[in-house]
């Protein structure tokens, strides 16, 4: 049976754009001679719809939307194509269509409710037998995303149920080392359970996630033997033989028990291509595509590049302004815009005040002519000055401090969104994740956008993202100069990012720890960190809460962004020493 | 048997501050002569602890200081207080405890999920049979807040199994009219069941939530016997007969049908001051505190002041400042921070520009005057001129737009944060829900603030809470002239806000509709307004998500708040219109 695996980029809340989309998709792989075609989880809606699942209109202009695909399915082929199902309650869905004819409706059975995901929120589990789709003699068991995660669900009542291969429709989002994760499980899947299992997932940018698509199809043996490509739309096709899964099962020494009570359902599909009997089942010769997996940081310019561009071809943007301090982190910044909506759609601005360097002047002017964007160049001096006269009865008698770091910082923020209003330009705002894990940055000023590119890669990460940029592009894009000196903020005299923060070597690991692993302090210093070090990064990341919550959206790169998927508290009293002390009184 | 409920306003995080504070509480319950004292839900951790809840360290510190509480309950009394207890799972636990010894745990049952609740996210549902405390020969069904909210939760079982009395502890978060609400649910429950209920809730504010305490006991017949205050700490006292509810269930013909699969457990509690047998049980003349509930413009004040107040208390802030306009909204947020910090803790900063009229310095002035908080002024004309000459070659040609009404509020709110960074003080920010909805506001301007004192607050009930604010304090707080002007920003000549809106009367139950109500346009419409103010205010609040993501946290007043409560994706292209055109095609 050939198998289309259909890797769409699909968009929230677009029911009618994403009929089309589905219907063109199946167009093609009909066209290429598919008896099966296979869609991402929540096809008509896009994935997450959040909230907009309370609204009754959106439901049902999601059941018009299916009805509208529905008719377009040919006789004699299948789709698989995910909706919102209203049966007493709400079900994230998966429609099996043929003929002009929902077959079947399969509700997910496991729903997330942990990290980025929310499905409790909306969704009641599916219930009752899992169904397996009877294909002539080809059995292919029928689940959604999640219901894949569980050694002892769905999916393995379908092997035992007799299913040869296992169909997953998913929207897995992307983090670093994510996918390489996803294919071990998959594979794993596949071999506990002797079964082809082919997983067909979302690709494209929805506010702060990305899905990397990397659509993939495993053997009996657990071995990939088709992968679609990473961070674009694809349709991938595989020609599968069942039967070849049950005689790999015959040669398998563990005994499989079949629960009775979890006897799958059997769906009869009516084909046009179902194989004759007795063709001989181990046809040498097929070739599948297997894309090649990217290295790291080509997966996370990739992931910082989709999410960008869906951000702004979705919500219908076209060009973007950002400041240019001549730093690694505005750099890498403009470097992604420029590849993620075109060097012409870009606009950098140097900012210079009397604490710019000509250094920084010089390497942000090299970025702007190395990457071919436009360039405007606006010094705040007047308006610092103003704010000086404007302020100085308020301030009589006080040393300057960080309140005049921050007025430079907030003139930069205001002249980028005076630059948006007036052309309609989105702001791209670029703190990497280590600053904003700490709070090193001004509310209203460094941290203003409309998007925030690169706000959840840890500074260690953006160094190793902006050299990779310059060896795939086989030049120097971001100048050696920048990616060499020291960090900087440039707000006073010789300031420097140590005087204020551990080195980022230091500092990287040990908010890896607190924030993404949720270890407590004594575990981090026991892993070798200075207690002094790692008890100022936690209260500055505890502390910087507030500022977090009135940042941008961004993309998630790492296993725990800020957002949807780490929700603290502002007000939060938890000091953990102060258990440590109680403790040892 | 004598109950007492107490009302603590608890911190998240701060496990061994809500230690102490259960403590000091328990002590003047048991000097009261209290058998059973009853806390609000989590009263170990505060509510709701979000992803503290996913550190080991947190969760343990949890259980240290409920042992640290047990150790303070003395024999004879019984202690039913909240914490996370750690069994296989977490679980949203109440400890029964007594004479030093946790006699059981009790697990939540019902896990909202909804709203402004993600308990799934955390917590495992509680299993097995609900306990009945076994207390002399009084009979307490035990169990916590949502688990009351369904007729047919573990309280039914409980009053089967023979429970005379239904102890709740709850977290139950307020906004208007939610109280009315929630005591003719307790009523019914205990109409239902022939019992009575004790409701003992939290009081105080978390971020964006107000729990308003209101902790209530309902005779077997629904009626309220005991209220305790709203929006403020409170120890309530009752003496109940659990007997006397049994003997009502003898005169109630409606035929209880206990399932034997669900017979609740027995958890016996050795009590030193059980009534002796024989004594009368009718005893006439005990009269417990009913506290008179306050009016909605009463309880939305109080909401704001608590919700503020706590906002700044339990982050270690003590001063606030925050731009005076002139205008309704400015001057009730300074009338609410007046009350919640005291005027002296108050700074109200006039920045008149080239456009505000010299009646709204004279209106700003008087409410300076009558609130007698602390006044600056700082005209905002030197920097609006240094931008227009920093600006003046990339606009050139250009006509003034919007972009200079922005330029005006930004540097408004770059003063306050200057103000902020120079002297410790929090900035409050004033924009009203009606606004905030339409994204009728200058992001980083008017939106900037550490609190938005009044983004829940629809316009036309600003106008209420304002007039309430001058009856109850018996004389002018915001000036008459405020309260019958006609609304406008003030940042260009002779603008008003109906220039830009629909009239607020008929703007509010619009978007009471839309965001509240998740009603349709067509249903909108259909209830009697203008299809294309309809049409324009849904437009509006569609695209202001992003606004409203990068706005300060504020007090939740309504039925659904911007938030943690009503989750809109920022990439959203859902517009309902696109069906209805297509089904009418």
């Amino acid at each position: 049976m050939k198998v289309a695996l259909a890797q769409i980029n699909t968009v929230v809340g677009d029911v009618w754009g994403n009929v089309e989309k589905t219907a063109g998709a199946l167009e093609r792989a009909v066209e290429g001679g598919a008896d099966l075609v296979a869609f991402p989880e929540l096809t008509m809606t896009g994935y997450p719809p959040e909230d907009l699942l309370l609204r009754p209109s959106f439901i049902r202009d999601n059941l018009d939307a299916l009805e509208e695909f529905t008719g377009k399915v040919p006789e004699g082929v299948v789709a698989a194509v995910g909706f919102v199902d209203l049966d007493g309650d709400l079900h994230n869905a998966c429609g099996v269509i043929s003929g002009g004819e929902v077959l079947h409706r399969y509700h997910k059975r496991y729903l997330p409710n942990y990290g980025v995901f929310d499905e409790n929120r909306y969704f009641r589990e599916g219930e009752g037998p899992a169904p397996i789709l009877k294909m002539g003699r080809d059995l292919v068991g029928l689940s959604i995303c999640e219901d894949i995660w569980y050694p002892a669900g769905p999916a393995h009542d379908q092997a035992l149920g007799g299913a040869g291969v296992l169909l997953n429709i998913s929207a897995s989002p992307y983090h670093r080392l994510r996918g390489a994760y996803r294919e071990r499980m998959l594979g794993t899947r596949a071999s506990d359970d002797g079964c082809y299992v082919v997983f067909c997932n979302l690709v494209g940018g929805q506010d702060e996630l990305v899905f990397d698509g990397r659509s993939s199809v495993f053997d009996p043996e657990g071995n990939p033997i088709a992968r679609a490509k990473q961070f674009e739309e694809d349709l991938l096709f595989v020609d599968l033989r069942p039967e070849e899964a049950l005689f790999h099962r015959l040669h398998d020494p563990r005994p499989r028990k079949e629960d009775p009570d979890r006897h799958p359902e059997m769906i009869t599909v009516p084909l046009s291509t179902s194989e004759p009997v007795g063709e001989p089942i181990n046809r040498a010769g097929i070739e599948h595509r297997i894309e090649p997996p990217l290295p790291e940081e080509g997966e996370v310019l990739e992931a910082l590049t989709l999410g960008l561009s869906d951000y702004f071809r979705k919500n219908g943007f076209s060009r973007a302004v950002l400041g240019l301090s001549g730093g690694i982190d505005s750099s890498l910044g403009a470097a992604v815009a420029a590849r993620a909506l075109g060097p012409e759609n870009v606009t950098g601005v140097l900012m210079p005040s009397r604490y710019t360097s000509e250094t920084s002047n010089t390497d942000a002017r090299a970025v702007v002519k190395n990457l071919g964007i436009d360039n405007q160049e606006i010094p705040i001096g007047p308006a610092f000055d103003a704010y000086g006269e404007m302020l100085e009865e308020a301030f009589k008698g006080l040393p300057e401090d960080e309140t005049e770091e921050n007025i430079q910082s907030r003139i930069r923020g205001n002249i980028l969104m005076a630059l948006s209003n007036k052309f309609g330009w989105i702001v791209l705002s670029t703190g990497n994740k280590s600053e904003t894990s700490v709070g090193y940055s001004t509310l209203y000023g460094d941290t203003a956008g409309g998007f925030s590119v690169i706000r959840d890669v840890p500074k260690t990460l953006v160094y190793r993202v902006a050299r990779h940029i310059n060896e795939v592009e086989g030049r120097e894009i971001i100048p050696d100069s920048i990616l060499t000196k020291e960090p900087s903020a440039e707000l006073r005299e010789d300031q420097r990012d140590v005087d204020s923060l551990p080195p980022y070597e230091v500092l990287d690991p040990i908010l890896e720890a607190y924030v993404e692993e949720d270890k407590g302090v004594g575990e981090i210093i026991a892993a070798g960190f200075d207690e002094e070090d790692v008890k100022r990064a936690v209260s500055l990341v505890d502390r910087s809460e507030y500022k977090r919550r009135q940042a941008p959206t961004g993309i998630k790169v790492t296993a725990r962004s800020f957002g949807r998927d780490r929700r603290m508290p502002i007000t939060n009293r938890y000091r953990e020493e102060d258990g440590d002390e109680r403790r040892s009184e």
